[in-house]
């Protein structure tokens, strides 16, 4: 093993980023060192559009050895949203081979200290994004993503969400000093002296399940967390959408082996088809951390049954958006218009349930009844997505013939206010491509209220289709809020009202439930969209996840600190 | 209600000390504001020793109304160790009434802010102080810790534990500001501009199920983290010690009232005999938080069974000191003598199995044999003890008929080396005194290496036994800590070692098993005292407890963010 990065040149290189990281996530302020915009890549080693597209094209077809142990044999199948087969071949782990063999570069990792792993994880941050081009076909084949939402999201948020967790992870890493003098008085006696020292131990080996829909958004920060705190991690990616976490995995275990660690640390564990890998890793011994992003059902069944490790979930909820009065009707009805259309609303932030009162709202436009802001919002939509290629840039393709699913059966629950339509991508033309359906709901109290209650927009209906909720009165609105979130979790909501008191009651009811809470969106910011270093996204404290990205309890756990005493 | 305590006053008057504590953990520095000398107290309206005593024996025989709502009649028969009947009788919760009424203060203390929760639990913990005399009886005659110890361990000592908990509370609150400013630049266009607020939420009413050796010094991490993060407190102590813990409940109802909040934030549950309270209450829904001290079975099951809550256990585990080789054979004899014999050995920080290579160890007094060195030590602990007065005044009593039954047992489990004997004491003749007892045990590698070994010593014999271990190597020692440590869990380690490679074999075991380690400690150091500010206590990391007092880890999860966004 050549030692080609020393730790002392990446914490040089590294350290100016991390200390604004650090100060970003105690000022909240925006902030991040991964650009947004296509094209400012392509200089300082970066690929260009061009170079990110060949990359991903010479992909197509190929087997990726990342030279991992224990490989019993190769699997992969993805196909993409977009209708093109990736034919890439995966490693397929021996895991009774594959995870001692991880193990292996921990005390070396762990030795190594917060700062000198910090650093080598903001070089495979900093490799990665160098290949934001390449990663945004990756993340656009694997998940259905249009190629600029797969390319922010995909790449610089994701990519500042792992750095966010790495800053995290940092900070309380280093709140203990490594060593400390302690000397206690004791009267005319001599005093009582011991040379402390502390080092934050990794757990053992953390496990990532990746989801379809986001896996480097989602898996990124569990997968910094883990590793900065000195464990091991090993990456399950969504049969449907390994691609990009395999890369990462390549980038990880490159610079790992580059800076003279175990490039072991970091590995895939690629599963066959119908093969159940993630419940057969998830109660390995030898598993201490797992991340997961998905349904609620394997959600439950992992914080039920992987007892032997901490378990991060992010499961599924249902987000609302109570709609009160506005001074910003069309601003409104295009911030909704847009966060419904957004990825086919294949977001685990985007709303569900619109609550109107029955009998209307107030608007700088007049007056409005329940059937008028529905019809505007229907409307609003419709004339987002009337052109064909601004609608295949925003809706992007149904990720899987689940959500098709769903939505062809939308229909049946309601009055439909806006039906889906079909629309053909100009350059896929297998792709699958959807405008969101809204289906009309009676909010009556005895709809939903009640342990027996069932209306359909009491469950989650992921994908495009959303309900407009006619509620009886704003307080029933902030009341079925409340039921919504007490039982099915909610990474976000929202609300419009210019009433100080209705924004009261529902900034308390957010509060009371643990939500977070966006009040009145009417430009460039939706509600499914969060920043990282400033927006927390989800709470932790509802039944839609477990934790929050990010803060320190989804840090602090992942690491103990061992104490060693001696007499002075 | 008159607010008596301004929160202004209370911050004013305790951030001082606040920031002393922050700045302690910070440094590990050896601090304190709680004088762990009796004469310290008695000015500056703390009771002298006299007017404690005083104080603890007007409440035998008595009722201590709380003025709970939810109350259905009253329960208490504890006895102490030394002999006396307390008499005092608890009020017996109504849960379906008490619950809800400690919710209804939670949105006025969670908006009071984390700097005034702070201030009140540090006014909370200042009145406790006062009363430290009064408190030392009660522990001592609940726990049947002697008097000196009661008075440091359950007094200064525990208000140091509870007021490290609300120091890591409050910095992990303020980690994130209350309000932030976030403007996105949009290159030409103007900036996306949010005012975003971020509050500090309480999980739900918090449960310490309290123990019967330490309840306050184990009670007040759990209690007070739980409080200064704006959760209720309801508090179910063992049983046998419910007295230190119903008059802090007294105190943190009083000082709550005063200061303009519900009362009822923190309760009392008392139980029947052999009612079973605690696996009720760990299973209701309003519970969010547990914190609980005792045996592995029950703190499994909690582990298992009270799913909707965090639960932060300490269990039992298996203490181990390896005796390879020392500078100083006297000092390492009568630091071991006292470590043993504290207490009747009844900490979970105890040493139970001492390991010694059969070919004996090298001292600065000369080459040991196994069997010298175990007689040295026999011989120590008899010295320690000879004298009555100080053998009562360091082992205390047992604590309850369980652990004299082990003691009882325990020459059946080996060739005794130092026979456990019954010492009068002089002030309470209906008290159990004991000294140790120390059995042989044969540690060759056959005894423990495999899964169906059973060697006594592989388990928790939690009392006053302990094991001298013959092990054929120190390599051998370290494997049979690491074997003990991974499967039963350990709060401490200790070593004796001269060998730079010795100590780094241990050291190393000890960062991978997750082990709080003490080397060659031969003066008033003792291996199972930990110092609040400095020593973390447990690791969280193996199965002797699921938490470490007290780390940000102990706290995080206590509270959750809820962020709040709004154009600016």
């Amino acid at each position: 093993m050549t030692v080609a990065l020393s730790t002392a040149q990446l914490i040089e290189k590294h350290r100016p980023t991390l200390d604004q990281a650090l100060d970003a996530i105690r000022t909240r302020a925006y902030w991040s060192p991964h650009p947004e915009h296509p094209k400012a890549y392509g200089e300082g080693g970066s690929l260009a559009a061009h170079e990110g597209q060949a990359a991903f094209d010479a992909l197509r077809g190929t087997r990726l050895d990342l030279g991992q142990p224990g490989t019993d044999g190769w699997t992969g199948d993805e196909v993409s949203p977009f209708g093109i087969e990736l034919g890439v071949e995966y490693p397929h782990p021996d895991v009774d081979a594959l995870l001692p063999a991880m193990r292996a570069g921990m005390p070396a990792w762990r030795d190594a200290g917060p700062e000198a792993r910090a650093a080598v994880c903001l070089e495979i941050l900093a490799r990665i994004s160098a290949r934001t081009h390449e990663f945004a076909h990756a993340v656009m084949h694997t998940t259905g993503q249009a190629f600029m939402m797969a390319f922010q999201a995909g790449g610089p948020h994701a990519q500042d969400r792992g750095l966010e967790a790495v800053a995290y992870a940092f900070a309380e890493q280093t709140r203990t000093p490594g060593a400390a003098d302690w000397s206690k008085p004791q009267g005319k006696r001599p005093p009582l002296e011991l040379r402390k020292s502390f080092t934050a131990v990794p757990r053992g080996v953390s496990l990532l399940i990746g989801c379809n829909t986001f896996p480097t958004w989602n898996g990124y920060p569990g997968l910094f967390a883990s590793l900065a705190t000195g464990n091991p991690v090993l990456v399950k990616p969504h049969p449907r959408a390994v691609l990009p976490l395999a890369l990462t995995v390549k980038i990880a275990r490159e610079v790992l082996d580059e800076a003279g660690f175990d490039p072991n640390l970091v590995a895939l564990a690629a599963e066959r088809p119908e093969e159940g890998l993630a419940k057969t890793l998830a109660t390995r011994d030898e598993i201490r951390i797992i991340d997961y992003t998905g349904s609620t059902v394997f959600g439950d069944w992992l914080e039920a049954n992987a007892r032997q490790a901490q378990v991060y979930t992010e499961k599924a909820g249902v987000n609302t958006v109570i709609v009160h009065s506005t001074d910003d009707y069309q601003g409104m009805l295009g911030n909704l218009a847009f966060s419904l259309s957004l990825y086919s609303g294949q977001m685990c932030t985007t709303p569900q349930n619109l609550l109107i009162p029955r009998d209307g709202i107030t608007t700088d436009a007049g007056d409005k009844t329940y059937d008028e802001v529905v019809a505007d919002l229907a409307a609003a939509v419709d004339s987002l997505l009337g052109d064909e290629a601004r609608a295949t840039a925003l809706l992007g393709a149904i990720v899987n013939p689940q959500v098709g699913g769903r939505l062809d059966m939308a229909p049946e629950l309601g009055e439909v206010a806006l039906a889906s339509r079909a629309v053909t991508h100009p350059d896929f033309p297998g792709a699958t491509v959807r405008t969101p359906v809204i289906v009309k709901q009676d909010g009556a109290r005895k709809q939903w209220d009640g342990t027996d209650a069932d209306a359909p927009y009491l469950a989650e209906c992921f994908g495009p289709v959303s309900f407009t909720v006619a509620v009886d009165s704003v307080e029933d609105a902030v009341a079925l809020l409340r039921r919504t979130v007490r039982d099915r979790g909610a990474m976000t909501v929202g609300a419009y009202t210019t009433s100080d008191e209705v924004e009261r009651l529902v900034e308390e009811a957010c509060l009371e439930e643990c939500a977070q809470l966006s009040l009145n969106l009417t430009g460039g910011v939706y509600v499914n969209q969060t920043a990282a270093f400033s927006d927390f996204h989800g709470s932790g404290g509802n039944p839609a996840a477990n934790a929050a990205l990010c803060d320190a309890a989804f840090v602090a756990n992942r690491f103990r600190m061992v104490e060693v005493r001696r007499p002075a």
